[in-house]
């Protein structure tokens, strides 16, 4: 993981107040589990209303968690007063989102003056085994 | 628009039935209002919930409604014993998620015999005018 | 297609002028049929080393076509002194390559500030027919 | 990087013979320097040819490796008499191809029954500097 210097020192704090007004993200239930430079963690409690019909994930739940913790992960290395937005994501499906815990990390690849490339990785938790169910890939705009 | 084949006459009811038990769709509250072979149209009222914290629609219900429509359209074409999985998407936002209705379009653009390759536009109403908010473009996997 | 005013009334003649200097393009042997504003044509004839194994277009031409024409068709649309460079592409490859003439369509889909989002769409000719072999869509931005 | 167990004993020996006959691959001078079951490593000295207008590497010859390096990584692990397709690629354009060699790696993330996820990543070297300008991901269908 590529080490990011960041542009506003109370980052983490920024992105917990960002995080506390994001109304899909809590109502979701989405838990931030760590807040580095360029790297955010979190978790989801997979409930029945996160499912579709054959009781995995939603691959729309995991496409949201793919894009607040990448997205996340570009916010904390702007300046104070700017913001990220989603340019475009791409998430590929690598296996059914089994289980009862979804883990979520979002990680910066290339941090531009104009647009930030970030990764992130979504497993599930299902009888003690971790298993990487989707893979995800973004393009941030600074504004 | 191509014009598909549907392999299952029953198509339209099948789908019907399949959403009512997706927990997430109907958790989000998305409406579907034509179920055509190769085609889905629906809308989402959109809530306070659905949004992100500066009042736009949140890119990760975007994407939901995208695996949604595209997803379902691909699934009116599938014989009926057959299940359609998303193997990936990508989401291109376009334009701010700004208004009170997000109006959705799911189209197949190719029905192969295992892979299928579908299309969605997602726009808002607001004050009258429909803007495009996001492409997107994904892979099912017929199974 | 959607109607884009450029900002540059020269663009036909700055893109004429950028595509002589682009060497790769010039190799591989690409012909523009058309040029207006948010939108390229063109198409190429292909060649036994444009191939991969079986004989089929190789994908990475596939993926050529699709960057130069909507990248391109970005182009159109920039001020004078704009670049544009492309931050992303996906390209889904919806049939195989055959035939012995490549055509190719880049349009724009929403022209930002920023960041254009462009769509292309790649057909060969096999037959008297035309095939649709693949879809591309790519996030370019202006400098 | 996950390991995997080949399917095909004289995979190396097979994608050798693959290559040989991949037409577009040889006109571009691509040379293999790692088959592992999962992992294709190589490079490519660029040429002129090989560049666009501004004298960086062509993100379609970027695109080409990816597709490359990513698919023959899938390839390493089918079955004697399988074959693989690439059903859809993106790559992200991090930073300009400036140099005079490419590194390329590719390697699969998720090896299903039918689809295989592969990602690539594309080095090139300049003044003994490495650096990343390219991340790609795709899918891959066994036929």
């Amino acid at each position: 993981m590529q080490q990011f210097i960041p542009q506003n020192p109370d980052f983490e704090q920024m992105i917990v107040e960002k995080m506390k007004e994001n109304h899909f993200l809590n109502h979701l239930g989405f838990k931030t589990s760590s807040i580095q430079a360029g790297l955010i963690e979190g978790s989801l409690k997979i409930e029945e209303y996160h499912k579709q019909q054959v009781g995995f994930l939603h691959g729309g739940v995991t496409a949201t968690l793919v894009d607040l913790v990448a997205g996340y992960a570009c916010f904390t290395l702007v300046q104070k007063e700017q913001l990220v937005v989603t340019a475009e994501m791409k998430i590929s499906y690598l296996n059914p989102g089994l289980g009862s815990i979804a883990y979520c990390k979002g990680y910066v690849i290339k941090a531009g003056q104009k647009l930030y490339f970030a990764e992130a990785e979504i497993f599930t938790e299902n009888n003690n085994n971790l298993t990487l169910i989707a893979k995800g890939s973004g393009t941030y705009m600074v504004m």
